[in-house]
């Protein structure tokens, strides 16, 4: 489309469709049988049935990473069959292709210029389509055809990018003490990631539940057991236990409140 | 073995494995230790124990879907080390590898012909043989050979097709009311996957414990959290809650009685 | 390296990442940014968090099958940010890129002759270094200019094998009996893989709980249900239940004592 972003042959699968059904596999087969010399690239297949916050976290966290040209198949599609319309976007370098349900929304909050198409062009998909199986009838073949180096205007008519759903997520605000979030998710380490981006190796301390705990640069740097909070790996402040679970201590962390300001004079 | 399947490339696994413990792993290793151009493709380590129905049921599911040639590597096989025979099938242009155990049940009953053979040439297999893991020492370093181009009846002597182990399902039975079966597979989304074929946009009523549901054409038919039935992506008739779980709405969900018959005038 | 080792382009993957949150997938999308032709191969993301003897025992089971020069990243990672070396090895023929906190504790072992090599030359990192994500910004860059035929020495200083952290296993220890050893490790199965190596097909008998049991050749040499001791995949023996879980059977199974000892002549 762009140039220099031709295909990178490689197409990664981010489903919530677990392994053992097969539903992931048929995925595989098809872009597969499509698309010889397509190589897959499992991101995962263990996200919670339709958290469609946990895929666009996930997509906006990894696939910025892989080579231009790279396509990305995410398929959380709780509304599969219905009117919900089905995308491929060039975002950045990055190709995607999925339903048009919010799972792009942290790979549109990027900021890469964003092209996108709705997938109208019935002649890519497979002839027989399953009104409950999009990702194997519909989104897989695009996927193949992308990586096959077809071009993205081909898939179906362009649309503007204001014009596709996002996840509502509420932005961090301003408050006296400095700047006031919340949770946004937490991983499997039970770390507690918060939407209130920082600079690493800027001084600041977090409030959460009562407690202040001045920013630290890693998570050994406090006692085991003991929480902490540093600047994760994507740029924003996470709450953790070393060597423990930060979502075992709090009870009901998802959605707590958490406050960034200064370090003051007196601490 | 049949003009125009030769082999793919590609070799996917299947296991009750997991695969924290390696031996998915180890697996991978001699396969391409012994094939080194094969292209890994993971359906699933993360069938139950033992779980040969379940096997049974992805391999049916999503095998059909690759290309012509392509290697699919089975190994569920709680007998390992026993009496019971390792086999190499053809079923339709894919090939299998596995423990002649009901792990292929639902792949032949796809209606492809079938050519089966015995694993007996140990020639092919690693010379030093574990009792108790053939998916390392056996099935794998099989499975690398036909990936490699090698014969498939190299492995060993030819069996009947009818001869092979078929896991024992219940068929569905014409009853006065219309056809009569049961739920088969439970998925990841607690969709009740019914042994019930039946053809996409043909009216039907699905009776279940008491309930007679209307088929719909997809989940998004009905309310979020009501009860749906739908004709699955296999062609099955399978019963849903929309956003939600039937297997968590009905307790006992497996083996549950499902009757499919035509709407009544009156309804 | 050493003549006869180059790369064989293939990156296997083991971490305590799962793949929900996409840090895999990122450390996946580095990879194949800087060595485009790459072939992962992932051996597990399931491991517990912080799983150093898992990671470290799935190493030293799965890796040696590999092709010569494969190209072996491990992060299970708990002091990130922290002095912590990071390591570049070659051990036997494979090669292997991770902390130095033990987590190869059981491939050292395997006896291969090994070149180890701090990591300190940063111009091989990602330039953005996050303090708490060395797998995506310092070890997966590693193993890319590894897998692209990289030289080893080029990544830092060489270390002394003998100053590699190596995790503390009890070693068995001759008893009147015989040889009495422990769980070292309980598999998905509930197998209870001990410490204790043995021939096959040399006849012994394994006691363990108040139990002395024949050693059997596999797990069907048993009724379903009851227990069985056989030599294990790896060597060790291992005490099971046929069909079922020897880790349920005992409760407290890790650390349990076994001990294996020669049959009595009246026995």
């Amino acid at each position: 489309v762009r140039a220099g972003v031709g295909p990178s042959g490689i197409v990664t699968l981010t489903t919530d469709f677990g392994t053992a059904d097969g539903y992931a596999g048929a995925m595989k087969g098809v872009i597969l049988a499509r698309c010889p010399h397509a190589r897959l690239v499992d991101l995962s297949h263990e996200l919670a049935p339709g958290d469609l916050a946990g895929a666009s976290h996930l997509l906006g966290r990894a696939t910025p990473f892989f080579p231009a040209g790279t396509v990305h198949l995410a398929v959380v599609d709780p509304g599969v069959g219905t009117s919900r319309r089905g995308l491929a976007l060039q975002a950045g370098e990055q190709l995607y292709v999925g339903p048009d349900n919010g799972i792009f929304s942290d790979v549109l909050g990027l900021g890469g210029t964003v092209q996108a198409f709705a997938l109208e062009n019935a002649d890519l998909w497979r002839s027989a389509l399953s009104p409950v199986f999009h990702g194997r009838d519909v989104f897989a073949p695009i996927a193949a055809h992308l990586a096959s180096g077809g071009a993205l205007p081909a898939v179906g008519p362009t649309l503007r990018a204001e014009s596709l759903i996002r996840l509502h997520v509420p932005a961090p605000r301003r408050v006296s003490e400095g700047l006031r979030g919340r949770v946004a998710h937490v991983d499997r380490f039970g770390n507690l990631v918060t939407n209130l981006r920082h600079p690493d190796g800027v001084e600041a301390v977090v409030e959460v539940a009562g407690r202040a705990l001045r920013l630290a640069r890693t998570y050994g740097d406090v006692a085991p057991g003991e929480l902490v909070a540093v600047v994760g790996s994507s740029g924003f402040v996470e709450i953790a236990v070393n060597g423990g679970s930060a979502a075992a201590h709090f009870s009901g962390s998802a959605n707590l409140v958490v406050t960034l300001r200064p370090p003051r004079e007196s601490a």
